[in-house]
């Protein structure tokens, strides 16, 4: 298990996703003061690559570059606020929801093994 | 722009990458150990939602449920152990990312007026 490798890869994934949500901060601040910047933005977005931050906005740039620059800013600012809640709310995250898939599994079995004792009297 | 959401998303999208980077690690340790059961989980993990790992744990436990438990317990692993650094990595890789965009766009911007500026030798 590559930890080091997990945690590049991971980053990379943070990353590119706090652009899109960049983007969408921006967009929603141009639909109150540039309507049609937002739907030009939003458009835009929609085709090109947001999957990948680093290319979407390369290619932003050279279409519209201070758009580019803002959402650049915005993504800074997001990782800022937004970061260093994430280790603890992502353990628990996982926690919570490995114990809620734990415990489905545990009332399934236990509903089975019911269902089964009590369609037959001679097992019990 | 409402922060707290940004968290909430953000940690749903990084605990199903985890899950995602926990099935890589379970079918690498599987084809040392289980080379069969390696390329089912393989085969499984590429037509089921993997994009949701509460759902694709859902779908697994209902087929395979010992291996759904080995994900879930390696995704807590993979948890507890990397996001630590994920603030400041995530930081850090999105400011140098930026950096770069700007010094690309001052590189072209400079080269852009020198060669206006070369190409218009009355403009000196």
């Amino acid at each position: 298990m590559d930890l080091k490798q997990v945690a590049k890869d991971t980053t990379k994934v943070l990353s590119s996703y706090l652009t899109y949500q960049a983007v969408k901060v921006v967009i929603s601040q141009l639909s109150e003061t540039n309507p049609p910047l937002a739907i030009w933005l939003s458009n835009f977005s929609s085709t090109a690559k947001i999957q990948d931050g680093e290319a979407y906005i390369q290619e932003l740039m050279g279409v519209e570059q201070p758009l580019a620059f803002r959402i650049m800013t915005v993504r800074e600012h997001l990782a800022q606020e937004v970061t260093e809640f994430l280790p603890e709310m992502t353990i628990a995250a996982i926690a919570q929801a490995n114990m809620k898939h734990r415990c489905q599994y545990l009332e399934k079995v236990t509903q089975f093994n019911l269902s089964t004792e009590s369609s037959d009297p001679d097992a019990i």
